[in-house]
């Protein structure tokens, strides 16, 4: 029995009926796959994270992770697992077969991690970040650099982190001090960096460190950070691992939760010198950084989803098996199983729509970025490029804290247990909480989201976005049965891009206003995105829900799971929304010491 | 530097201006008191909180607790904090000094409670329930009972445990499994007993437990459950501590939070025979019970919202140090506090509303507990007990959801920081989550106040909760510039009304789709206190918010975080009364099968 659980059903609902994820196949880049392959991979995906990767969450978490003489020591079973998990092709599942990858589609990497994130949070941390900090090299990196690390690091043999975090230099990476001293062809890096995930370890052969850095003498701000690769190990003359290059451990983080996590310090070339190479263009360092940052805001959404879900699936099991109480509407004598109490089945409905829309939200997202990578003309990669980019802030900061939210009320549903260690929802809860806080807190995504993302290119994006939404308002709105919950739809949108027009207004003449209501402003795209996409999945059952039939009820689910969300969130939605907007300046004029 | 902050003049205002709490010293009981006596014992009881309790929040959180042999032990500090607490007046503040106690106000138990359950949670959690436990023994135990046992329970001697729940009876009582036999004159006890804060440990000379059993051949269900005292060692003949009296610790709860707070599975009689002596009536004991429960239900409240408040102190002081960013509205150069940033303001604008409003609430009960107590006349106490009862379950749980997500928000404001063990937070959200789950689930204080508490004595309850906010309504409807919040706040209960009526219908001709929402229908009303006490104290606040000068800003923070708070509240409370009372059935129709 592993703490695992997930709904098969669910999953392959999104990516077939809902998506269609087979056309992919159809696009130049994967024209060898076909939707029997991609099927394949995803039951195979889930039976590695069940039985490989879950297995390492209990091991993590009881036995944690030590430092000892500037080393980080994990269970050994997080070393095997990780050789296993490149071997097996999982880490590089969506790269180029030039340097090892698998080719499949992007999107499978996003729906690989939901199953690996799921079983094991702290350990999937590991192959995934190896798998962003390779791509940022391939990406950017030279010929050489590429063929000394990338297949290395996608076979599981080394690993690799990113290196941004300074002790002043966290959500302001302008304030970036670590320093690259031009030496003969390369760099003597300087410097020191907190918060790496999986910054030191035992798992992997050698450790490559992606590391933002600015070149001696380089101009102040983001223009003046470039990006290094520096491996703990240096290589020798045959690729292989060569003398140590000063990257040290100096301590590493006690948490509330990701226990089998390493957060490390580390600092480079106190002592002997520690050699970098620069990849990529000089002084570009941030803008090339961002390809792996905004993947690990994804990733971050996956978490906050994925967490939720496992946690979901383990409180419906309980209150299935649970017997307390007596039937409230004395249907039948004695005590009855908690899943027939209203206050736990509501509870269950609204985790049940939020993991669904959670998901399916995610998976359209990863979905669009391939279209944005691979379509077949130019002006359809932009439109889903600006869908990608926009989405990218929404799902980071809205799965994020709904997801920690579904691992609270997966809790409250088992009751005092549910506070118990015997359980795995206190872990998960824990675990999810980081979700808001690493990789750009979700108040520095809403700034982006209703900052950046709103204005570039006079809106293109917003409009991307808008144009999806009336696509499927128009397709439905009529719809005999759940059509009024789409005009529902249809009306918190107006209202939302009513408030989205005047605070891109505000933006402008009356920032601190504007800045103060962006994080509410996001949870109503959030909402809008969630609502759209449950019924989007109602529509699609809707004929199958209407037949008779346990078999039926999985298709009931989704119609019912969508029509509840809708009518307790839409309302909300509408009034945030004006929240956003009203005049009331408390926040901005309060003084400091009036808190 | 204790982790422990508290704004001292939050804690007068309201006790002073806000409810006049020295109008108390008029009442019989308290006659030779004065208000300066009550001002003495509140400063006193804070620090009395930071310099003996706050420390062990450290030292439990670091050594935390053990089970060895059937034995719990505990940090010594522990029971040289617990005797001095007993022995200095704080166990029993509230209580009449024939056995002990102070003879303070009962709202100064639930005031003093604030500070000490917010410097150490798990501490307080012995010397709170051990206060519980000797007044239930006060109120209806005999004589013999009570002189044996509550003055050494007071004065930090004995300790004392409150038995309820069994494996198969968490939320349902009526499954209790514990026997009383009859033998001579008393009884032996045999059962067992699971999730008994404090049930065991050695900071105390003994241990009593205030056990729910059913005397042998009671009726089935709650009416045939009794109450009985059960001490760890029986007394010897000269009421020192005796002999064992087989009640075996049988293991302790590895829990999320409360590390220093021992969670015993406890074991009577299985051995040698276990004694126990009624407590009241035979077959009365749940409703004796109650009067343990409420004020454990109050102080879980009192946890919520004290732990929410010194994470928000600590979240405040932290963003007042804190360097990071640049002025969003470009005011300075160089990087500014994060107090600085709107988001983050926004952050720590709800959290003190949320803080000092749930306070409010809080104080505001408990002096209504003291009127329904020790009021003149029988009208007014009946009055004042309506609204206690009311008050209760919306206490519990309002108070422990909002304060977890007030930690939770905390946590926010310190980035990754929050993360970290470094600072409190986290302890806090872990200590907070229990609130939500122990002394009744919050979905089971929904259903009794929706149910019980709204039917009892043809809504009696109601009508009284109705009459105060109408006659804050009355008085301040039309202030010249707080009026229009009010008149929003007054909509706002109109629609809760109308809810209230509807579900009151529904409770009896549509029990299901009722207990649906009840949940949500409470949060409402909590909603409508939060408020209301907010604006009362803005109300208050307002001649001096006008004033010029600094010492000024004090009263511009209670303005600003009642006008924010109305604003952003209440059209969610709004739109959530008409959730409770939609016709979706999806909660009630959806097969157990469709999640």
């Amino acid at each position: 029995m592993t703490h695992f659980k997930i709904n098969q059903k669910d999953i392959f609902f999104i990516l077939k009926e809902q998506l269609g994820y087979g056309s992919l196949c159809s696009l130049k880049r994967y024209r060898s796959l076909t939707e029997e392959t991609l099927d394949l991979m995803v039951t195979e995906a889930i039976r590695f994270a069940k039985k490989a990767v879950a297995p390492l969450n209990e091991i993590g978490e009881e036995q944690g992770i030590r430092y000892e003489k500037g080393q980080v020591l994990c269970p050994p079973e997080f070393a095997e697992v990780f050789r296993t998990y490149g071997q097996d092709g999982w880490t590089a599942a969506a790269r180029d077969p030039e340097y090892g990858g698998q080719g499949f589609p992007h999107m499978m990497r996003i729906v690989v991690n939901d199953f690996m994130y799921g079983a094991c949070q702290s350990f999937n941390m590991a192959p995934s970040l190896t798998h962003g900090a390779a791509h940022l090299i391939e990406s950017f990196g030279t010929g050489e650099l590429k063929k000394a690390f990338v297949p290395r690091m996608y076979n599981g043999t080394f690993s690799g982190t990113m290196c941004l975090t300074e002790p002043d230099a966290g959500s302001n990476l302008a304030a970036t001090q670590t320093v690259a001293y031009p030496e003969g062809d390369g760099y003597k890096i300087k410097g020191s960096k907190i918060f790496i995930s999986w910054g030191d370890h035992d798992i992997a052969d050698n450790i490559v460190h992606l590391v933002l850095a600015r070149i001696d003498g380089a101009p102040e701000g983001v223009g003046g950070i470039s990006l290094f690769v520096v491996p703990k190990y240096r290589l020798d003359d045959h690729g292989g691992v060569g003398p140590f290059n000063d990257v040290v451990c100096t301590g590493i983080e006690d948490k509330l939760g990701l226990h089998a996590s390493p957060t490390a310090a580390l600092s480079f070339g106190a002592k002997d010198g520690c050699v970098g190479y620069l990849c990529g263009e000089p002084n570009r360092g941030l803008a090339h950084m961002f390809q792996m940052m905004n993947s690990a805001r994804i990733n971050t959404g996956v978490s906050g989803m994925t967490l939720a879900s496992t946690a979901y699936q383990n409180a419906l099991e309980y209150t299935r098996q649970r017997v307390q109480g007596k039937d409230p509407a004395k249907r039948k004598d004695g005590y009855v199983l908690i899943i027939h109490h209203p206050d736990v089945r509501r509870m269950l409905l609204w985790m049940k729509a939020s993991v669904d829309g959670m998901r399916s939200m995610i998976y359209t997202a990863a979905f669009w970025a391939d279209l944005a990578a691979e379509g077949q003309d130019e002006q359809s990669r932009q439109h889903y490029q600006a869908l990608t980019d926009f989405m990218t802030p929404i799902v980071k900061a809205y799965c994020s804290d709904a997801g920690f939210r579904v691992c609270e009320t997966a809790m409250q549903c088992l009751g005092g247990y549910g506070y118990c260690r015997d359980y795995p929802i206190e872990q998960y809860l824990r675990d999810a909480k980081i979700m808001s806080l690493y990789e750009g807190t979700n108040g520095i995504q809403a700034i982006d989201l209703m900052g950046r993302k709103m204005r570039i290119n006079d809106g293109a994006m917003f409009a991307a976005f808008a144009k999806e939404m009336e696509n499927f308002i128009d397709a439905h709105r009529d719809h005999d049965h759940l059509g009024g919950h789409v005009r529902d739809l249809e009306n918190a949108f107006a209202r939302v891009r009513e408030m989205a027009d005047e605070m891109r207004r505000r933006s402008k003449d009356d920032p601190l206003q504007w800045a103060s209501y962006t994080y509410p402003a996001l949870l109503c795209f959030g909402d809008l995105v969630m609502v759209w996409r449950l019924l989007d999945m109602a529509c699609i059952a809707w004929d199958r829900a209407q037949k008779k039939g346990r078999k039926n009820d999985f298709f009931r689910g989704k119609v019912a799971q969508a029509t509840f969300f809708a009518d307790m969130v839409l309302p909300h939605t509408i009034q945030r929304a004006g929240t956003c907007t009203r005049q009331g300046r408390e926040i901005v004029e309060l003084a400091d010491t009036a808190f």
